[in-house]
């Protein structure tokens, strides 16, 4: 089974470094295997999707990689076909210097959009790359990786002699739709592509694509796992475990993050007809700005979910009468806010992390679905009406 | 053509009163016309929609109405079979007094979800009801329906001598959906039951429809036209043209007057393929968190423009090559932010009123659409984190 020790998968090697992209702090990270992986990734369906996004589905497309670069502080989106040249660039500079192919190699980058890259800056960073590698610090990668971030992510798990590392970053424009803002797994374990891509995938989707932030989706989005099969073959089912928790801990330390968020949010919806319908109901709840205030000012406005609910108006075998509504485990819809428990329902909506659950009941529905967001303070106006172009 | 003197039309008497709803501001509005009206009314599609949707659907099935009432500050919406029992004896009380049968009638309520009536309180305010009516006052009726609305918001128009007003309240919880927030509109135009229908709906879809302030639907959204015929026939196209201007004056007040609002947001979308995708795309803009802190910040950030029209991922056909974005006629993308037109776009982004404007340049695209909403300030966060339930 996975454990919570603190452990860095065998033969990752980094480099991590400012290269003045905006400002002073860590803006490229490296990360190569000295042997070649076994890779999945999934990316942003934004029909803006940046030239990182492009390359590195094209790159991953064998499920084959050996490398991951990542630019962040400028997400290089937008920029038409200088944009794509600089990517292609960046990816050629690092194969040269390194001897990985440049089809091997996986490329994110995330920040401002419609700027160019200091292309003269990283030209000259990046001379000598190959022989500046070391051991890979996981902590200073996570930290790499970050824009607006207030705190680096960072989750990692130990399966036998396998070892299992993910770091994410994210705090704003986060609603992923089939991918999520920028997290990476990198493990030692030796596992077939096949099984690699399908536990991958269902593990994104049950975790950072249950996670909304502002219904934002970014034009950068990418999750990518490399595994160099170092540490030899793995329990599939004990992997899946390990993978699972170390995604879901990294959504929670987003949500947590998020611009202004004071609050983590947990919507449960059960006894739905499919999973769709019940992630359906949950995210309108979990990104109804009225609810999200509500959970701000710990005010069980039940109300605002009833409210939240009624917006998914195709869904019609929900049948409002059948429908129960509680935070935490105490009911507050149909008709159980009394005085007394006003006081307690107050308290459950000051804890750090509010748990709202639905029943919808109806009758053959056995489905259920949990989504992870968080409050909307004036913290997110602040951050984002002050953040310059 | 249209003119806006101001204007009454006639044959409508009203009893507007405070019936200690929740505060001592009028809560209580009726509104009769002499002689039975051609009617029609459009509502939300919530699946959570109050007993006084349901009500007023039925009852303006027929195309027929004489009287509507209307009560603030509750909106009798998830209280069970008790609520539908309100409502109707609420009709039935006002039938009883004024002597017009309840089904023709239209009911709309407005405020806190999940509290029942005071319904004592109204059995006796409702007392004499029939013989309380004075001539209508729209100014008063418009006060009367108000929440947190700050201002009262009234739009008349003549047309030879017909004459028509709207009247429309709403601040917050507004994405209406085939429907809109309150809205009524009173008219003494002779016009077929078939006719107001028609120009009735198509105003609604391309005015209130389109207005949008946090993506919360309401559920008690309702729009009624009363139309009594005693001023005569009307020329149906210059009825048609006064009653967009009507309905466009009273969304923009609406805008204005949106919660926490300190700008009006227009965006406009056009070269698309058909109205659908161009309203789409244009409220992906308008709702899109990100976009309205910039506006708030007056921040030209067309970055944040160009990831909310990503998000229309199944839009297959835009092609983000061939797109242009402007404020104002400030084209902002492909490569047109200097240094020079920064300035300039920093005081268009400072106006009351920000219009964006999209071409999606699809070769066969001539359909265009035009939404409203407004910025996100702290003073969103501040209303509704302490609205309290």
């Amino acid at each position: 089974m996975s454990s919570t020790i603190s452990s860095t998968p065998q033969g990752f090697s980094a480099f991590i470094t400012n290269l003045g992209i905006r400002d002073t702090t860590d803006d490229f990270v490296f990360i190569k295997s000295s042997v070649p992986c076994v890779a999945d990734g999934v990316f942003t369906q934004s029909l803006f999707a940046g030239p990182s996004v492009t390359l590195s589905r094209d790159n991953l497309k064998d499920s084959q990689a050996q490398a991951i670069v990542v630019i962040s502080k400028n997400a290089n989106v937008a920029n038409g076909a200088a944009g794509i040249a600089d990517a292609q660039e960046v990816l050629q500079l690092v194969a040269t210097e390194t001897g990985i192919a440049a089809h091997n190699i996986a490329i994110a980058s995330t920040g401002v959009i419609g700027r160019r890259y200091p292309i003269e800056k990283i030209r000259t960073g990046l001379l000598g790359l190959g022989k500046k590698l070391t051991d890979a610090d996981f902590h200073a990668a996570a930290r790499g990786i970050m824009t607006t971030d207030t705190v680096p992510k960072l989750v990692t798990r130990q399966i036998g002699n396998v070892k299992l590392v993910g770091i994410a970053k994210g705090v704003g424009m986060i609603e992923p739709n089939m991918a999520t803002l920028l997290t990476f797994f990198f493990t030692d374990a030796a596992i077939s592509a096949n099984s690699l891509r399908s536990i991958f995938r269902s593990t994104i989707d049950k975790t950072f694509n249950c996670l909304s932030v502002d219904t934002d989706t970014s034009t950068s989005d990418s999750a990518v796992i490399l595994a160099n099969g170092l540490a030899g073959e793995v329990s599939e089912s004990d992997f899946t475990i390990a993978l699972q928790e170390v995604a879901q801990e990294l959504v929670l330390k987003i949500a947590r993050d998020a611009e202004g968020a004071t609050k983590v949010i947990e919507v449960t919806v059960d006894s739905a007809i499919n999973y769709a319908q019940a992630k359906k109901v949950a995210k309108a709840i979990v990104n109804s700005p009225l609810v999200k205030t509500a959970v701000y000012g710990a005010d069980p406005n039940w109300g605002r979910v009833a409210m939240a609910i009624g917006k998914c108006e195709d869904e019609q075998e929900i049948n409002p009468e059948l429908v129960v509504i509680s935070f935490d485990n105490v009911k507050v819809y149909p008709n159980s806010l009394t005085n007394e428990n006003l006081e307690q329902l107050r308290q459950i909506m000051s804890k750090d992390q509010v748990k709202i659950h639905v029943s919808l009941n109806i009758g053959v529905g056995e489905a259920s679905a949990t989504v992870w967001g968080c409050d909307l303070s004036e913290g997110y106006i602040e951050i984002n009406g002050k953040y310059s172009t």
